[in-house]
């Protein structure tokens, strides 16, 4: 077995300064599990990240690290370009069969470069190339990935690095609550839209996130994105849903548009679809949209099996029924109570997401960032979305047990109070005897957590 | 096991029209070893397409295979974001030991999105970054990807799709030897930027593939590529190489350039950099180049560990000498004999590229896909390249055995000989007895395979 | 003396279908004085147009024509590119002393090309050049011109052609009230600006026009146009502002921004600036600002300097104190309540505008067609701005008579009267005798002209 | 009488730092006729750079001075948008009477905006708007003015500015012989568009000047221009003939392209067209490439009356047979002969150009500067080109006397001689007695001169 010296000299020497969630979360990885992460030296953490979303079943879920050393053992391809494969055919069909067809959805699953950005780089040519315009429509704060055709229709000025006129094609839009909740941003879109002079040119697409996981877990709700359907289809452009973060069920539901009332033209899917964390990525295309000719949109590692292998293993394990759906749904109600308790310790603070795609905005990202060190230090992987990084992002794998979901959430209180000042909530003041104060969970916490998630399990 | 049944109407049905390989190799793939492959119904091919040059070692290497079971046995993390990570510190360490220090780079390891596309999407970004320039020189027949940034320094009509103005920032200029052997093209550019009123924006790179994979095996000299390394010094611009295709071994150096005698400033790699057709990719920095800010570029899957693990391997196996470049070179030798043996066979034919990336231009796309089809039908997966696809482009693994080799080549020449019509040569006029025809290996070349590698076995 | 026949077919046969006016004016004009125009045929029609407002002081002032006359018979130079001449030094001399100096203004002029169009293209080089930044802010129904950089800043669509990714480096902005009273669009640009993830990338420049002439005459209030120059302040943005149609006192005093209490770093005019209607421009460059390299902008009819010459009598006549604004104010009044009196008979229509830049929005364009074709006919040149053509608009001479001012209204009053078969009011029952109805004035609004004007004439 | 004193102190305070000749020409010029210039203080200078080309007919040409004065005492119009006047009706019959019908054109006119920028702008426009394509070949050392969309096209990379992605669409080609004489940059173009995987989008339009006026009298042969047609024609792209500068008779035919033999299906004018140094510009559009909508390009400047009047007069006096043409020839073939004199005294000098369009390569943009300053001194006014400058450019009105003709060349050769240091040739060792030695004519230029123009006065 390999074993790791937790000596990280080798990063400061040799990798690039590009590096980034290291420089916070400052050891050497070695071991996972679930929703634990483990250091060289044996350290354990709590995974409220979750791979930025691509965990939403945690770490080497043991049926499909069984599955995938089966298909290596078996001599399964790993790399399949775009060649019919075994668990390419596998994935496709339970896909259709679990995820699509309950849902209605008559689909078709293009499979582009394994990384979100890549599917947002299809759906964009292909809404242009369909609909002979140029011009998407994107939002404030929307994140769609960092390579440029996906940059441009990213919000985030510290990744558009000041690149420009190289980013052309997007108008950007506030997004639904952007100006306040007196302002409704879908009918400045509709009026923009329907005014030849308002400068705004026609749009190939619509694209957006229904929440924001990068942004801010900005929402939107049925009726604004109703009405941006609406107004997609009446100007005859597309619409695409970027469900790379809030999909494979973050939200709740297997995909954040459902309980919208929308059917996109367009969903790119990436992070957890392989659910195993293996890169993997596709777009979902409505059929008559479908006017790629072949090859025209390739790239090698768009077929790589072993996340097909851990795909199917997901789909089938996770989406036969909504027994998991549920489960989500109660992690997030426990969620929303401590966060809830959380805000009431930070002056002006408040909640924004859904699902187990919650936060915490606490003003500023200074403290944020003072927040999210203290909790590191007891045990806590947790990070800030938003502009400024000011809101506390509760990313925990879907299936996380009541006890480490009440365990985090602890930590995560007490950082917010240590932090702050305040003293904890008095439900938190007894630590179970016999272990260790730094990552106690709040006893009422726990009690409450075990109760809600006992039929989940 | 998981068993896969042969019928391929999900294809059809559910997958996206951009699908393209599968079109003319319309079988169910679902094992590979080495340089075969299988079908689920048992039958066999040679792999001359080697995952595009993503499996320079072959399916399934054993040892790595082993590696990969005991990492995902040991709970080892699959997506690392960038988090320090025992198998990123052990390739790091391996890669800086064994490929960087004997080459004279120190350069640094930036860790991008998994698919080469991202990685040059992210040294278009940093070059742009570090010059302050926009205008980025690019080649005819250049092929470096389909995302927008990356497309846009791409040649290829069909992948460009019509995006016109969506992909800005490139200037075109043609590649060594575009406009025959009296031409210096090299020449030119010198003169083009050197000329205040030539209306070439000073560039901030670049950009080229010392061997064109996609575009046609054709191939920079090492007069020439010192011309433009000089050129870029001279203008204030960054040499970046794409090593994608041509890079890990593909032509007997593990980079391309290594015989050019140029240091680049930034150098993309990915398809065989995990060793076994994981999706990686990485870009290397010159330190002083290396001016990103944390997480300035960024994306979810650039830890893909599974491909640490096994990248680890390849390296340790496969580079602490120059035994397997040796190898390289005699097969590479094998392979130029045989297609010179078939440029004989067709009017016109000719050699292009090195290494085992050589190929036979045939005059036509039409005659290559009738060469192939015949070929696939005959037991040998091979593709074509160049701007018509009249390439026929042979792109074995590296460690192919002398027996798959000759075999795989004997293929390929009967499909020209029947393909064309005309009789094959005389060493391959008999068959040994008791094996298929369609398979059948040219017994001198089988002969002459078996002495040429036996040293390198 | 040159004869025009009223013959048209030479226009059919050999120019353009790009050309417009004279389709809905569809007669040979060949004398113009003051606020009336003839055509091949003796007819007259009074100009409420007054050459898109490039003909404030009316069509061949005397005084002009006499210094023009004047120049051409002492040789004086016709084209002087950018040399120093005689009528641009005095030009530059007056325009000193009398329109900048008594504003506070210590603007340098710079000449360009002699189209508004022109002057915008260069401010928005230089804005450009001066932040190093490419974005320049612009608004909704904005109009600056149909050449490439200019026509990225204006909003109509049916200029812009579907030039689509050819117009880059434009953020859209609404306009003051493009969402009605309620919402506040500078508060929207400023937290936009304010918001590092907004995906609005920091502006080089802000650009409008303080009354929109194209765009249907939406006006900045003081409050939010000092907002606005604040936001360009605070972030380091130039404050270009396109008096083309809206300065040389067309709203009464000489700016249109006067009233409203900023100060532009950049300021283009044209059209009336030569007083006569020759072609000439130039933008003012706050000397900070002024960072051009010599001949860095050029282009030979920088000097005209034929316009300089009359340019030169305009600013001596008009603007060496302000009874000529007083005037345009006077007469400003008149039409606010003939239009007044107008929208009264034309369901929801209302005023739009300032100074004599005013109009009546009559709901659509297909309504505003059929009252200018019939005011046409009845005597009187008219056209339409907005995005749907729907706003009929005022643009006199600003020295048009008392007498000439009222038989306009009193046409147009007709026109809308009779297209909408709604009686006129009280005071126009009865024509004057001995003239036909169609030319005739109102009584009581010549009384009041007359009386209103009698201190300005 | 205007007068003017000599001061030049108002242009230093107020005028931009953008003016660029004046700093060569630093006196104030008051009067001009001909081909001579006079300043405030009576100093008289020969005029060999003739407006940059707008003064083809020297300044004032009386009978141009005579109609305009009368045009504006019977109150003609000035400007006219794109009404129907008198006199554009009388320029469009003369010009298609005299200009067009003669050489087999039956192009339609159309009038953009008054400088020769805003023309290229309007092509630019339609050739993307008929053919539905973004890109646009041109050529190095262009010169096709510095609007957004022109400045795109324009080589020059000082007046480029660095605006870098946002002058998109335009992909550079090398002009002919810009390799020198081996090497046929048309072949280069037309494999370049013939290969799909070029990296070169379909053109819309091919773009190019017969004569590269800014570029450095860099000329297109017969057989390559018409090889350009052939793959603008091939390929579905407009053939754009920039006849800017070098129409209007200036290489001796009216149109530059006539000798090469090839119909353009757009070309543009400006400078010369009215012939008086009025600002003026027009497009002429192949009748089924006239797909312009109303108003769809427009600008209030389109229609400069007092353009239409002068252009008129030159149409009718210069154009109606070609004895012009052949004075142009005769003058040019003097300015040859001088010219080559001249090279004989400057190491490694060259003649380029053709028509009364020559110049002479000194080697080095300073050697230039410092001859055109010695002649300045003298009493001439002669401009550089090229990309360092380099050109020195005879560029004098077309119908220049004899002796001034000879005048100017003799004190440019002074010039030449006295900077670098070298003799005059023997025939000009003699000055006349009794004028000053500064602005003697060569006694033998002078001859010769009067012979070969006698028949051409």
């Amino acid at each position: 077995m390999q074993q790791y010296r937790s000596d990280l000299s080798i990063f400061q020497e040799r990798e690039s300064e590009a590096r980034g969630y290291c420089r916070r979360f400052d050891t050497l990885f070695t071991r996972a599990v679930g929703s634990e992460l483990f250091d060289a030296d044996g350290r354990r953490w709590i995974d409220f990240l979750a791979g930025c979303g691509s965990l939403n079943y945690g770490h080497n879920d043991a049926d499909m690290s069984a599955a995938l050393i089966a298909h290596i053992q078996q001599q399964g391809l790993a790399v399949g370009m775009d060649l019919h494969t075994g668990p390419k055919k596998r994935f496709l069909e339970l896909f259709a069969r679990h995820v699509l067809a309950p849902r209605g959805l008559n689909h078709r699953v293009m499979f582009t470069g394994p990384t979100g950005t890549n599917a947002i780089e299809a759906a964009l040519k292909l809404a242009r190339k369909v609909t002979g315009r140029h011009n998407v429509i994107a939002f404030t704060n929307g994140y769609h990935g960092v390579s440029m055709g996906a940059l441009a229709a990213t919000g985030n000025g510290y990744n558009r690095m000041g690149q420009g006129a190289l980013l052309p094609g997007v108008t950007r839009h506030p997004f639904e609550g952007y100006f306040g909740p007196g302002v409704d941003t879908a009918d400045m879109l509709a009026q923009l839209l329907d005014d030849p002079s308002s400068g705004i040119d026609k749009p190939a697409a619509i694209l957006l996130e229904p929440v924001q996981g990068e942004g801010g877990l900005n929402q939107a709700s049925r009726g604004w994105m109703q009405r941006i359907a609406q107004i997609a289809q009446r100007h005859g452009a597309l619409l695409i849903v970027d469900e790379v973060q809030a999909g494979c069920g973050r939200t709740g539901s297997f995909f954040s548009f459902e309980p919208l009332g929308v059917v996109p033209d367009l969903i790119a899917l990436s992070k957890s679809i392989s659910g195993y964390g293996l890169p993997m990525a596709l777009l979902l295309v409505r059929p008559d949209r479908d006017q790629w000719r072949p090859a025209e949109h390739n790239g090698t590692f768009r077929g790589n099996n072993h996340a097909f292998v851990t795909a199917a293993v997901a789909i089938e394990k996770y989406w036969q029924d909504d027994s998991f759906s549920q489960g989500v749904a109660q992690r997030a109600s426990l969620v929303t109570r401590e966060l809830q308790a959380m805000a009431a310790m930070v002056p002006g603070a408040y909640l924004k997401g859904r699902g187990l795609m919650q936060g915490l905005h606490v003003g500023s990202g200074a403290l944020a960032d003072r927040i999210l060190r203290r909790a590191f230090e007891r045990g806590l992987v947790i990070e800030a979305a938003g502009p400024e990084d000011e809101v506390i992002k509760v990313l925990t794998p879907l299936n996380i047990s009541a006890a480490l979901l009440a365990e985090g959430l602890s930590i995560l209180q007490r950082a917010v109070a240590e932090t702050l000042g305040v003293p904890l909530p008095v439900r938190a003041a007894q630590p179970v005897a016999g272990r260790p104060a730094a990552s106690q969970p709040a006893a009422t916490a726990v009690a409450a957590a075990h109760a809600d998630l006992a039929q989940a399990a």
